[in-house]
C-alpha cells in the first residue's frame, strides 16, 4: 500500500532533496572536526557551519552569526534559554497552547526555582486578546514566552504587537518558530525577539537532530551557559568563555545535522517561503474543505466561513495543521484504522501540549491531527478525506 | 597532496564503513520520529533506537537498554549527569587529567552551587597511586569522576581498581570513555561505574552529533533532569516523566545519528575490539619506535623500554595518542608545516585539558598531538616520522 505521510508537524516527511547527500558528502568527505585542528580540512568544517549560521540570520532578518546557537533540538535550546535566563524568583507569561518543550522546564524551575508563570488566556480559537497582557505583568516579570503557532490548531500568535508590547514594558521577549520557521515571515528585529528558538527537521525540512536558537547580545549577556564543556577557545582556562557562540556551544556540534541543515535551507530559499506557505494553505483548504461536512467530525480552533463557490476559507493565517474530534469513534481507533486500512500516517492525543487541549477543550480526550507539508501530494488529501468520509460518515 | 589524518582522538575518520549510507537510508526511508506518531514507520524508527540501545548495553556488559541515554555529544552527557545528579556542598574527586567536558561544568558548579573538587594527583606519566586517593575522601564526598584515558597522552588509568575504591567508600563512580570505548574492554557491572558516558564519533566511528551515557537505575533515582520537554509519554501533563529513558530524553533524538553510530558499532563488532586494539598499537609503536631517537623531541608522559630487536615497547597500554614537544621550533609552526608541506593533519595546543599540562609539565606551551586510527595504514605513520626527521633533525 502507498504509504501517505500526514504527520508533518512531528517532523517533515520526505526531507528537502539534498539533505541526505549534503550529510554524506559532510561524512565522507569533510569529516573533520571545527575549532579543534588547525589543518585545511578544519577551515572547509568551518566555513560550512558559518555559512549555516548566515542563512539562519538571514531567514530570521538577524544580524549577528555568531549568535546563533546549534543545539540537538529546539528542545534543547529552549532549555538553555529558559534555565540560562531566568533566576531565582522571577515571574514570566506564556501563552495557553505552549509546547512541554517549554512548560516543562517552566515546572521544573518552578519547583527548584521558585519560578512562576501565568498563562495569557485564550478563546476557544485560541486567539489571545492583546488588552489582556498589561495587567497580567508584575513587578518580577522578566519575559514573555510563546509558540508562533499552535501545534495542534495551527493558529498564529500575533507576535509582532506582543513583541512590542514586552519591549515596552521592558520584558524579554522568547519565540518558539517549531511550526513556522521558513514558512512564515519572522523578522527578530521588526518583531523585537530577544531570543528565538528554531528546529531543524520540521518546517525547514532538514534531518532529525538539529536545532537552536538566536539571542541578542543584550539577553546573551544575561543568560548563563546551561551545558559547558571544551570549545577549543581559551582552552588554558577551566572557565566558560563569555563570548558567543563558544559560549553556548559547548563539545562537539552535529557537523553531519548542520550540513543537512544547510542544504534544507537552500532549499527553501530555492522554492521561495511564499510559495511553499501558499502551496501547504491549498492543501489545508482542500482538506478542510473536504471534510467540513461530515457531521461526526468536529474541526478544534479554527474560525472559517465557507464559500459554495470557494470551499473553505480561513479568516487568518494558520499553520498547516487541522486537530479533529469525533463523534462515532474513539481517535486512537480512527487513527489506527488510517494507518492500517488506508497507510494515512497521523498523531493522535496530547501532542506534548496538554494546556493547549485543557484551553481549546480537548482536554483529557485528545485530538487527531492531520498535518500537511509543501511536498503532500493534492491526491494525498483526496485520499485522507475519503478515508474520513468512509469512517467517520457524511451528511 | 594526499592527506593523511592523525588527528584521530579529536574526531575519527574515515567514519565506519556503512555509516553515511545508515543515515541515508534513515532520511530518505524511514524518517519519521519515534513516540510521537502511532504509524508503523515509527515502531521501525523505534526499532532501531532500541537495536542501538542493545549494542551499547552489549559493549559496556550492562544490562538496562532503557538506561541507555542518547544525547548531542559527550559534552552534553557529562553536563546532563554532573550538573543532575551534584547537589548544593557536594564534593567530588577528579583525575588530574579530566577533560574540559568535566572541569568547566565543575567549574560552573563550584561557582553557582557551592560544589567542590579534589584532583587526585599523579606522576609525570599521568598515573595514580591508589594510596593518595582515601585521604582525600570527605564526608560530603558523593562521587570520583574519571576519564578512562588521557586525550592528551593516551594513559589508562586503572578504573576497575577506582571503582572498586569507590564503592567501598559509598561514592559513585562516573567514567568518560571518550577515548577508549569500542577499544579497551570496559564493563560497567565488573568496574563498578554507576554512570558511563561515550561519544559516537571518536572510537566508535560514527558520525559527529551522538553520544550519551548509561547509568544505573540507582543513581538515576538520584539524578535530576537536565533537559526536559515533550517525552510523547504521560503527555497529559506538564511534569517531567520518572522513567528512564524518557526522563532524560526530551525532544526529539538525533535519529539519523543514531542510526550511523549503529552502524559504527556494528562495524566495530565484526572487526573485533581485540583485533582494533592490537593495530593502533602496532601503529602507535611503530610511530614512537621512529620518532624516538629525534634529539629535538620531547615525548609526553610516556613510559616505555626500547628494544633493539623489538624497537619500542610499550610497559602498559595506551591509548593511540603521543603528545610531543619539540627543542628546534615552535610547536605550531610544526603543525603548520606538517599540514602544508607534508598533508598531516595533527592538533596543537591545550587539547581542552589544561590541567593535563599542568600535570604534565607542558603548560601553557602545550603539545602538538598524533593521534591514530584502526583505518590509518603504516605509510602514514612512516611518512610522519619521515616529516618530523626532517624537520626536528635526527641524531
Amino acid at each position: 500500500m502507498d504509504r501517505i505521510y500526514l504527520d508533518q508537524a512531528a517532523t517533515s516527511f520526505p526531507k528537502a532533496e539534498g539533505v541526505a547527500a549534503a550529510m554524506t558528502d559532510y561524512i565522507e568527505h569533510i569529516g573533520v572536526n571545527i575549532n579543534r585542528g588547525g589543518y585545511n580540512q578544519a577551515y572547509r568544517a568551518a566555513g560550512l557551519v558559518y555559512d549555516a549560521r548566515e542563512s539562519l540570520c538571514s531567514l530570521f532578518d538577524f544580524d549577528k552569526p555568531s549568535h546563533v546557537i546549534f543545539t540537538q533540538s529546539i528542545t534543547y535550546a529552549m532549555n538553555m534559554i529558559l534555565k540560562g535566563f531566568l533566576k531565582e524568583g522571577d515571574h514570566v507569561l506564556v501563552s495557553s497552547l505552549e509546547h512541554n518543550a517549554v512548560m516543562r522546564p517552566l515546572t521544573q524551575l518552578q519547583e527548584e526555582r521558585g519560578i512562576s508563570f501565568t498563562r495569557i488566556p485564550c478563546n476557544a480559537y485560541g486567539e489571545i486578546d492583546l488588552d489582556e497582557i498589561e495587567p497580567l505583568i508584575r513587578s518580577n516579570t522578566r519575559a514573555v514566552i510563546m509558540t508562533h503557532a499552535s501545534n495542534l490548531t495551527g493558529v498564529l500568535h500575533p507576535i509582532r504587537e506582543i513583541g512590542a508590547l514586552a519591549h515596552k514594558k521592558g520584558l524579554r521577549f522568547i519565540v518558539d518558530t517549531a511550526q513556522t520557521a521558513g514558512v512564515f515571515p519572522i523578522s527578530m528585529k521588526e518583531m523585537q525577539i530577544d531570543a528565538l528558538a528554531f528546529t531543524g527537521h520540521k518546517t525547514l525540512l532538514g534531518p532529525q537532530g538539529i536545532g537552536g536558537f538566536l539571542m541578542t547580545d543584550e539577553m546573551a549577556a544575561q543568560t548563563k551557559a546551561l551545558i559547558s564543556g571544551g570549545t577549543g577557545s581559551i582552552s588554558d582556562t577551566e572557565q566558560v568563555p563569555d563570548f558567543l557562540p563558544d559560549k553556548f556551544e559547548a563539545g562537539t556540534l552535529n557537523l553531519p545535522g548542520i550540513a543537512g541543515l544547510q542544504a534544507g535551507l537552500s532549499y527553501i530559499s530555492k522554492q521561495g517561503a511564499k510559495q511553499i506557505r501558499e502551496r501547504e494553505r491549498m492543501l489545508t483548504n482542500l482538506f478542510l474543505t473536504g471534510i467540513l461536512d461530515i457531521e461526526n467530525i468536529r474541526i478544534v480552533g479554527r474560525k472559517h466561513v465557507y464559500d459554495h463557490t470557494e470551499g473553505y476559507q480561513e479568516e487568518q493565517d494558520y499553520a498547516p495543521i487541522v486537530s479533529v474530534q469525533c463523534r462515532n469513534i474513539d481517535e486512537s481507533e480512527l487513527a489506527y484504522r488510517l494507518d492500517t486500512q488506508y497507510g494515512i500516517m497521523t498523531r493522535v492525543g496530547m501532542h506534548c501540549a496538554p494546556h493547549a487541549h485543557k484551553a481549546l477543550g480537548t482536554f483529557p480526550k485528545g485530538t487527531l491531527r492531520f498535518s500537511f507539508g509543501f511536498q503532500n501530494r493534492e491526491e494525498d488529501i483526496r485520499r485522507a478525506v475519503f478515508a474520513l468520509r468512509k469512517e467517520c460518515g457524511s451528511k
